[in-house]
């Protein structure tokens, strides 16, 4: 069994990062600096192509560690950030590359690729889960949420559909081909933002991933722009949705 | 030319209210108790069957008030609240009713209805609002903005559509029927309420009144539930937009 190693510690305005492997997946998690016993912890998934300490996690965690008080964690996805590519990922990377000079469709590729990523991190995510539950500082039995973006979401999509410990989750626009089956099965509170003008993921694409969540309680936001445009505003939304399922009220508007 | 007069005023909790009449038409003003110099207006449209003190007017009114600082207003809208039906009211009520009772269509009558009303109350809109800008603590040059619901939605699409005055406007469900032509027109920023589940506005004739805006930012919330399950959080978030374009953040978190 393998456990969380910290293998770097920094600290800024009021948030402290830290480093982590867990089982050779590199990983981070930002905690407040002060009154961070037993907070509710926010898992986040990164996009395609981006790593854990993206700006687009970063910023998250920022709203999420220092104006609600949360914990904080991302891990790389599998051939993204610090970890290798294997073969697998260079062909499917190189394949996609070459759709996109051609003008082709890219979801198709999309789709399997994060498919295959996403069945390889649930796993690593709920031994992850597990160990983090392990720090005294977070525990067993507080709130825990999601929020993911792109290939973050695919991952988060299998992720909640399976994990009964996360209790909310935000997620960003995805095809919901392989993904509306998993979204059928959660139950849990869910925003969804897509863009209305989405060049990649076609509008009735985006409405059917919404659609597919057995969530009694959901929300679609939907914003006017390309698929690269949604403004900076849904992740407070994001922020703001997750403080009110996980039980601390935003300090600070967004 | 007609000029507004105040009919009563009370105060509470930092919140002003002042009726007043114009032309006619019943109307109220909430104002913040101070600092309300030149502060922004938002105009309020009460739903079909309610009035300008109906709770979710109000309620509406204390987020702008006490939350923004903003000045916020509404009128009685045709055969609404304190103003006499006139037999076309009553027989389109009446029809209303019965198409209700029948378990029938009621969309064709509320939406010709609705779009009798608008084009009686966007005059008086106007004329209210040059009264309005005539006071020396809302002044000409202030921003305005508008949320409605129902058929404060009837009414506003049809009033931004033709006042640029009006630079931000939040809008909850309606059909899309006479509306739509008018929304074409509208290019300022737009929040758009809908039901995923409603039972009575058909998820395709919701989501095609949003399309229809030609508006460069538009968001879409889409909330899981019936017609009348609209979730309170959609009330702080058109507040929070509103804010965002009118210029002052929001003082707390709602």
């Amino acid at each position: 069994m393998h456990s969380l190693q910290f293998t770097a510690e920094s600290s800024s305005d009021g948030m402290v990062e830290r480093d982590f492997t867990m089982g050779g997946v590199p990983g981070v998690l930002w905690s407040p600096s002060s009154g961070a016993d037993r907070a509710p912890l926010v898992l986040m998934g990164h996009g395609g192509g981006a790593h854990k300490k993206h700006p687009a996690m970063v910023g998250r965690a920022r709203l999420l560690v220092t104006g609600c008080g949360f914990h904080a964690a991302v891990i790389d996805a599998p051939g993204h950030g610090d970890r290798p590519r294997t073969a697998h990922d260079e062909q499917e990377i190189a394949e996609l590359r070459k759709a996109q000079a051609a003008g082709g469709p890219e979801g198709p590729i999309v789709v399997r690729y994060n498919a295959r990523l996403a069945e390889l991190a649930v796993p690593e995510w709920q031994v992850t889960l597990d160990a983090l539950q392990e720090l005294p500082e977070i525990g067993s039995d507080g709130p825990v949420g999601y929020v993911g973006i792109g290939l973050g979401t695919a991952i988060g999509v299998s992720l909640v559909a399976v994990e009964p410990r996360i209790t909310a989750a935000a997620f960003g626009p995805h095809w919901p081909d392989v993904l509306a089956e998993k979204a059928k099965q959660i139950t849990v509170p869910v925003e969804f933002a897509m863009q209305w003008d989405d060049e990649r993921i076609p509008r009735e694409a985006g409405l059917a991933l919404f659609d597919a969540f057995a969530s009694k309680e959901k929300t679609l936001h939907a914003n006017a722009g390309k698929h690269m445009e949604m403004p900076r505003f849904e992740a407070d939304s994001a922020v703001r949705f997750l403080a009110r399922h996980l039980g601390r009220a935003v300090a600070s508007p967004a």
